[in-house]
């Protein structure tokens, strides 16, 4: 090629594509929002650029995704803490939230984005309040997101009345349709908070949208035995029963799951994002991901809120990831380096069906992109790229991002984003949260 | 006080002393190699220091405390992983580690200095080969630390047979004896490599200097079966028939115990070094660390090499060892942050028999401090001090770091160690042992 935008050259390409193809000096060009051509260094010696970023060596490769987080609960990171789970819910976080209002959610998703910018996440799904709030933030912070209202049987203090749930939701998906950033999906919280007919009508709004539906779904044994008492059924089983499980549902967390339940996960081809330390922090369990994987589920990574992790660093989320399975199944085999990059890029793209758009480097795709600075102590020497990206590197390692085209940040300087203003209006939401406890 | 030689302030000073107090703007004055003093910033306005370094109201807290390393295989980090343990150590480590020698060691343990004190560590124990070569490096880089050479019942690559390893050991404390910051420790290296001579032989040498005595022991299950097989006990229980257990003793890893040899390692108040990342990656197991806890054994937090981890930040490790136990319980209170930052600190420091030296800030004590920059959005807001180091922090947001009253890191610049050479000299070592594959 001849001209290009960006020319992010001299790097260790890794694609991530279905051959896991590897390009030792490589270099990326990008033009517009997208990825132009991908190739060995030599091969854009004559291409003028309009910007080049020399990687020194690094890695360059696809942005990470978070498949499910809260982002604007970066207001009550380390609020509470070792605390059982309905403990933590009714005394701490539940009060915190009853003060949301749109502004604090922007706000908190502001300093989520910027957290995750600066840990090399480059598209994260969200579930919470006020979300067209997390929408404009991740706009503004040039991070790709998919953003959607949390329904659940009783008021929220968003929207108030179901009704006007879905009403906000439907908003949503019509003001952000054609955004390059932005996509929709519908988000009844879990079976345990959403009647059967919430569930079934989320389930309609996501179909007649073709837009993702997100769901928190066995996230522990209690849940089971909730759902297990009102329907006699598991919550997968309860899905099916009502017709909820389909190729666009992302089921999170997924821990306590029978054999049959994943067997019919499987059958329709259900995607699930799986959030370890999360399961870890609150005592939920571990979920059945090798066994999900030989099942052909889809799995993607997520960190959930970081009230419950408490960072939303995707690459300590991958290192969690393949141990915590080893560990579980005393096999030092499973969950190998390799299959976790997968579930944090490709499979994570897919299971939010950006599989088109995201989630590896392939000519054609949005340009999200990441440049990682392999020159340092803990990062040397370097034998195996897997191994490394999951095992020894931090979201600190991360020096340049580039979202749909736009440089997000360079050399470890966020480009879209005033930090210390955000930092600040969210310290201000934390002192009126102490001083109300 | 009217003079210090350096005087840290406008920081929140975490003493980690036995009852936890903390100062919330605070400084901590230091005189030679020693805590002269702490207390809020007013109480030093009238005082000299040759150097103020300013915490800008980050965390003032004593260095993290690593019981158990192999600093050097850092040469071998990312060389083999997701691989079964005689697999990874036949056919990868053992290969690898036959090609070792003295200068090869000094590298690897000088990368493994700088990726510490990067990290906040600032005192490691060590078991390896060529070990005079660790305790060079970490006298070199300004590391507090216990070095011992593994001994084995096999000829080692560094001595020679066993007889040869003892003579190493003794000569090795005599050449340390006096060292500000280095400590010689009895190495056996398990129970399944050292026959109960060896072992019996290795706890006199600690006796009879008074020095620690550390090995490997219960971290499989297997290991376990093996002993069984030989001996007709548990692990524990053979090293208490051959007189092995002590008040000296550093037991590392503990996975695979019994009730009874929890009892009994509490009634000799033996030490416990808990590795739950290289537990984890290998398949090892969970250790009963609560049930420790309970029985009242001192257990202090490592991360094992970095070739089963794969990065030996102690900030990392608190975060697992606080979640692990949390999902192995079920039990979400279990581990609390609190308990966490005590086994990576003063715990760890009692476990390596050096509590009057180090691991707390207490005017006295040896100055081992690090100073948190928690002006970064991950630590933002902050409503919880442990919970932020434990859950959220990582090695990278170590600002500064003291070590025996040396300044070794000041903004994140290493000032003891040419960090490129360094890194340029591990890179050529893995050169070779690509070569050789």
């Amino acid at each position: 090629m001849k001209e290009t935008d960006i020319l992010i050259t001299n790097g260790i390409v890794m694609t991530m594509n279905s051959n896991e193809t590897v390009i030792p000096n490589g270099a990326v060009a990008i033009s517009g929002d997208r990825i132009a051509d991908i190739g060995p260094c030599d091969k854009f010696s004559n291409c003028r650029a309009g910007k080049v970023i020399d990687a020194k060596n690094g890695i360059i490769m696809p942005g990470l995704i978070n498949t499910h987080t809260h982002a604007s609960m970066s207001c009550f990171r380390g609020l509470a803490d070792d605390l059982h789970l309905m403990t933590w819910l009714n005394d701490y976080i539940f009060p915190a939230e009853s003060k949301l209002n749109y502004e604090k959610v922007k706000i908190g998703a502001l300093l989520a984005c910027a957290e995750m910018i600066l840990s090399g996440t480059t598209c994260f799904a969200d579930m919470y309040l006020f979300e067209d709030a997390v929408a404009e933030a991740a706009k503004a912070a040039g991070v790709r997101a998919v953003v959607g209202e949390v329904l659940y049987d009783f008021p929220s203090p968003s929207y108030g009345l179901i009704e006007e749930g879905f009403v906000y939701t439907e908003n949503l998906i019509k003001k952000w349709k054609n955004d390059p950033l932005i996509t929709v999906a519908v988000e009844p919280h879990s079976p345990y908070l959403c009647a059967p007919d919430l569930l079934i009508r989320a389930g309609d709004l996501s179909n007649e949208y073709e837009v993702p539906l997100i769901i928190h779904v066995a996230e522990t044994q209690t849940e089971v035995s909730t759902i297990f008492e009102r329907y006699g059924k598991t919550p997968i089983a309860h899905l099916a029963e009502i017709g909820v499980l389909s190729p666009f549902l992302l089921a999170c967390h997924c821990v306590a799951l029978t054999d049959k339940d994943i067997e019919q996960m499987a059958f329709y081809d259900v995607k699930v994002s799986h959030n370890p330390e999360s399961n870890m922090k609150l005592a939920s369990g571990i979920a059945p991901v090798p066994e999900m994987m030989d099942a052909g589920v889809c799995v993607g990574l997520g960190t959930d809120g970081c009230t419950s992790n408490n960072n939303i660093d995707m690459f300590l989320e991958m290192d969690t990831a393949a141990k915590i399975h080893k560990v579980n199944t005393l096999d030092p085999t499973v969950m190998d380096a390799k299959t976790v990059l997968k579930m944090a890029t490709r499979d994570a793209a897919k299971a939010l069906g950006l599989e088109n758009l995201t989630g590896s480097l392939v000519p054609g795709k949005k340009a999200d992109v990441i440049v990682i600075d392999t020159n340092k102590p803990h990062l040397t020497p370097m034998y195996n790229l897997h191994s490394h990206l999951v095992y020894a590197a931090g979201g600190n390692d991360v020096d340049t991002s580039i979202i749909n085209g736009q440089v997000v940040m360079e050399n470890r300087q966020l480009l879209t984003l005033d930090i210390a203003k955000v930092m600040a209006d969210v310290n201000q939401v934390a002192d009126e949260v102490k001083l109300s406890r």
